[in-house]
């Protein structure tokens, strides 16, 4: 099996990468070859029994060399992200829609239609804090990246009726812990409440302790992506699109999974206004009804305490050493 | 007020632009200018006491001419139909998104946000013969130019939310009876069951007596596109779209209606496979619950027959005389 991971660089594609090196083998099935791309070539990760090549450009202009003509699966996680797609329209638009055009065409290419995973958000949704939204609630997003990966999710539905593509689009929840540093994604302070304490920093918390969000970890979002890449998509039928099971959690509850895995740690995140932040992720629905992502056999979560101590195993020492703390 | 007419030289641009040189206002405020552009130059109504201009060229590269600097209202028809969009993926994709995207890049250079009426369309849903939609329905499209209209539904709603323009997307049932000659649209028997036994020719039906459609008649089309022109879009919050109150009828009914305009004229329609055609719009819903329609003032939809008859009224003479019947 031969997989390309645009987006290659970044927090899910480095994690994809690391795993398939490490496993060998995507659904019992030997992966005989890698292509990372990114922005710039990405950090090829260790140990893998196969080859692996990386490669820099513009996902506009996507190269061919980026998808190889025998590519099976291709994970397209290339993205602008939310705060960033709101500072800058053209920016967003080129990258989460033209960027998505580029790789429907460079699918167009191969030797038969790849299965494409793409990751659309949570963020393509609106409704706030009182909507628990059911799979066929219409996507009214309330920022241009939700608007982009929206657009995003029906230009590869339309791609997978006509045959160029086989796509699997997967609205993961906000991905958290995410290790490394703050990104300029809206949802990053989620994250920073439970990373920073337990590196001893303070954190800053935009929105109060009943505020509702979707979350998942980064264990879940690997296992779901993996799946998506072997599911079968006939199940799907037009709609390609899938919420997989997250858990709807309250700042309070994820302070005290916080307190549970380090005791005191919570005193480290301090209340700072920040409408900007607020308002974005106000939008966002509190929670999801995913059947459909039940019955195509994603994964169900695990709990919000297991979720911080997967943080502590996996990725707390990485984070240290690389932010030299 | 000055108004321009993207898409100005097709059947709804040249309607409009013949009804507002007539009455010269549009919702009691005097026209003051009016600019037409389409592929070619479009035909100039005459008449009209404020001056015209007609402009040809590509929406994808729109001359800043097309949408003078002091415009208040932007008609946006300029599209691939439907047929056309699937038979043709990249001009599809062409004009109907990054014609959409040039459309709200020009708008943003505009001195103050114009009023952008976009003609959305009932084919940008699924579900078919079973479904009577709500409008918090998800668009499910089951064909490439459906797919590029909800796409262009959410790229215009994000720009307004934005502040680039403000957006009033109509979708519009199947509109019937069109005047002229078939066109590429697959929704194009709807009027030739009407038009042709009316101008005394044999016409092809590709679906079943009892198959159900969702249509309007011009005069309603037209009605609404100006009150969308007008409406006070604070109204409709985050979701720019609207559905308007269309009938949702049959085969039968609209021969039952065409006889009891011209009695044995339903015996020229012909029943004639088309699987290409019948697999379109056979993915249709059959009808919606238009409710924001209603409460946004959208006028109710006249009786079939009364839909007829202003087709012979309106229409009929000038069809036969461009077809030199």
């Amino acid at each position: 099996m031969k997989i390309a991971i645009l987006g290659g660089g970044g927090f899910l594609g480095r994690k994809i990468s690391a795993l398939l090196a490490r496993d060998g083998k995507l659904d019992g099935v030997s992966v005989t070859g890698l292509t990372l791309f990114d922005v710039a070539p990405p950090p090829v990760p260790e140990g893998a029994a196969f080859p692996i090549s990386a490669i820099g450009g513009d996902v506009v202009a996507l190269p061919a060399a980026a998808i190889p003509a025998d590519t099976d699966v291709v994970f397209h996680f290339a993205a602008v992200v939310s705060a960033q797609a709101e500072a800058d329209y053209d920016l967003g638009r080129r990258v989460n829609l033209r960027g998505t055009d580029a790789v429907i065409d460079a699918c167009r290419a191969l030797r038969k239609p790849p299965r494409v995973v793409f990751t659309s958000s949570v963020a393509s949704f609106s409704g706030g804090q009182d909507a628990i939204l059911p799979d066929a609630a219409r996507q009214i997003p309330a920022n241009s990246y939700g608007a982009q990966k929206a657009m995003a999710e029906i230009l590869l539905a339309d791609a997978s009726r006509r045959g160029f593509l086989d796509a699997v689009c997967v609205r993961l929840p906000t991905v958290t812990v995410r290790p490394g540093r703050p990104n300029r994604a809206a949802s990053g302070f989620f994250s920073g409440i439970i990373r920073e304490p337990l590196l001893g920093l303070e954190a800053e918390l935009p929105v109060g302790d009943d505020f509702a969000v979707w979350i998942c970890s980064p264990r879940r979002a690997m296992d779901w992506l993996l799946h998506a890449a072997i599911l079968d998509s006939a199940l799907m039928g037009l709609d390609r699109s899938v919420t997989p099971p997250g858990i709807s959690v309250t700042i309070a509850q994820i302070l005290a999974a916080l307190e549970t895995v380090k005791p005191g740690a919570s005193k480290l995140v301090k209340r700072v206004e920040d409408k900007a932040i607020a308002d974005i992720v106000g939008t966002w629905p509190a929670g999801f009804d995913p059947l459909r992502g039940h019955r195509f056999g994603f994964g169900r979560h695990e709990s919000l305490v297991e979720l911080v101590r997967a943080f502590v195993a996996d990725d707390l020492e990485a984070t240290r050493a690389d932010r030299g703390l």
